[in-house]
């Protein structure tokens, strides 16, 4: 059984996330779904309010578990036995930080393998930061994000 | 009539912005320069001394109003009836959260062009971040704004 | 009236060059489709093939001609008397070569300004370039380029 | 049975190629390397040449099957059920072209995937195309290729 | 007699910086690797850390000097009669903010140079940010940092 | 003594040329200028009408030889026993081709240093390619080439 980590913030969970989480199960048999704990500095949404809307945006899914992680990500992975990390590469300066945190990994594991996938174009420009900035400005995110953190970004901004 | 604008931070406003600003005015029949307000973390001048900046260093120009929006940007174009946010394109950098701005801003109100203009080169990687840190440092960045900026930068680093 | 020239090689024009048009009919009076000739060196299209088929597909705009040019683009934005050279932006190797073009062309008129508009997200990968190879290999393109190009490409490609 | 197709050139497979293709036959069950018939311009080995040398390079590794095709690569993996293109990402420029390539793939049948995997950095600036001109002019590329292929550079050269 | 100013935040030196300093020592006559005072927000190492730091690691070469400056690095340089900054090319994101640094510092003292120089690939994504990032997360970092280095990291992560 | 190579196509010689020329000589005793003999394709100049230019240009330097050399640039630097290889770095397109060659030649004789030179910001954009282009369409590229190079082309383009 081909595993693979699809790890992040996901400070709010996007469609871009979903998309390309659809894509990464296509390619292996499990994908576990997890959460960097403290990686963000200052989040919106705690680490347990970010786990619940994974869980309630991957219900349908199969085979996808979600998770959250402290310390180094290339430990996750060994103990998970994992194949690869799943990154989404959306834009330049995505590319450079993401070759970095790549090769970092393999140098800290060396069996540790990072894919890069492409999110469907329309997406290509989306992130979780935008995503709160608009939702602060009072701005309409709705073709962003499913209904559900939608509904957790208007009571974080009441 | 053909109305632009032209938003920013102008934390100050420095000679790279009114190459841009030039450019946009034989562009358009009216150009907005509009501070956005709180969009920088701390900012060295208050919003009030921005707009008063930008006001002395525009008076030459016709057609130019000074003004500050709060809220989404695309908001604020609608209000002005603009057709188009003006941008410089500095660096590459740049030209990566440009894009991503521009196409954020299409997705809230698909009426709104950004059209962006490339600057004099000597211009090119000016931006107010630097003159801001070299002002602190006692450098002389007389070169980067105009005078009225200079005395305003002295003001504040001494 | 304010005349913008937005000049190209059309070989063959696809949705990602109306859209621009689209984009720069908003912003100007009068949009000059100008086709270069001898600038790609070896066309799939003839240089009066490429202009009969910019006049097919932007009959439904108003406010475009259709032309083309040799020598300079400069001396052809003077004496059309063009506030503008119109440009779209679509990935990062492009932005450094339009960069050069436009620096180049002020260099040599500095009353000419270029601007540049970014098509849909979804025209962000559309090259003339691609649209012919794939018609060269069988593909279909009929997502990419107007009814009238796709029969003139399948009557080249037969 | 998760099949991947690994396209390219191949004139000649160097060290890189290798490494990409060690790194795809973890993640999937059989690995298709496809020399595209045509691709190349003026190319220095036939397309036999180059299969005849994948074929020597690849004997190692269980999984890995050497192919040619013409016409559509998506239209080649359809046939082949395969559920992804692998590609190694390199350089900055390699990634604009690599992704306009998988978008356009992605168009043409949205049932493939691209995934992108990342090279050992000691291979990061290596190409075929260096390699070739380094032989050329009577360098010496016994670190960017395996022997069977440098004897094959030699006889080119002679 | 030549002499190179290698300015920066050595939060900690890594082998990145001394592969550079090697670089740099074969071109010029004596280079100071020189401690930007201030410069971090938030340094793990004080400054007077980072410079005992820096004497250790460096022992072995001829021809360094350890020193730290505080204001503008163009005015260190003209004191210091030096003919060149010296600056290591990593990745994208740091090309684009060399070259605003250089450029910007060139406009401060035309008589400085700023060269760029390549560290070995192998150091191609390392950065003492990540360095700090892994230690702090328990990861094993002695293949990018001296002894010395590795066990002042541990102190400060015990 | 410390030698440096500046080698290029030159094709003809520019003011970008000899900025970073100047720039080099401030560094190196002596700086070779070196064409390399078949490196472009069909030059607009043969390689003696390019070392003859390039004698008439650089007759106001000290301590810079005009030479060509064919075969390695990497064994033609052993033979002059030169510390550097020198290279302006221009735009970001240039970037990656240029570290890929600097890679290449280290790893082809790790002596061999590469070190990179901004040109002043006016010539950001200049090129050998755009000089030729825009003098054979006519333009006036006074202002990018010396008088006797403008001379040169004019004849050329006759």
């Amino acid at each position: 059984m081909k595993i693979a980590i699809y790890p992040g913030t996901f400070d709010p969970v996007t469609y871009g996330h979903l998309d390309i989480l659809e894509r990464a199960l296509k390619l292996f048999d499990k994908v576990f779904v997890t959460v960097a704990r403290n990686s963000a500095k200052n989040p919106l949404f705690t680490e347990d309010e970010r786990i619940h809307l994974l869980h309630q945006v991957t219900r349908q899914y199969k085979n996808v578990e979600i998770d959250s992680f402290q310390g180094l990500l290339v430990d996750y992975v060994r103990r998970h036995k994992a194949v690869a990390i799943v990154r989404g590469l959306r834009a330049m300066t995505d590319f450079e930080f993401e070759l970095q945190m790549a090769l970092m990994n393999r140098k800290l594991n060396d069996h540790v393998e990072t894919i890069f996938l492409m999110p469907n174009e329309k997406y290509t420009y989306l992130s979780s930061n935008i995503v709160r900035e608009i939702a602060r400005l009072g701005g309409d995110v709705s073709q962003f994000v499913p209904k559900t953190v939608l509904s957790a970004l208007k009571r974080k901004n009441r």
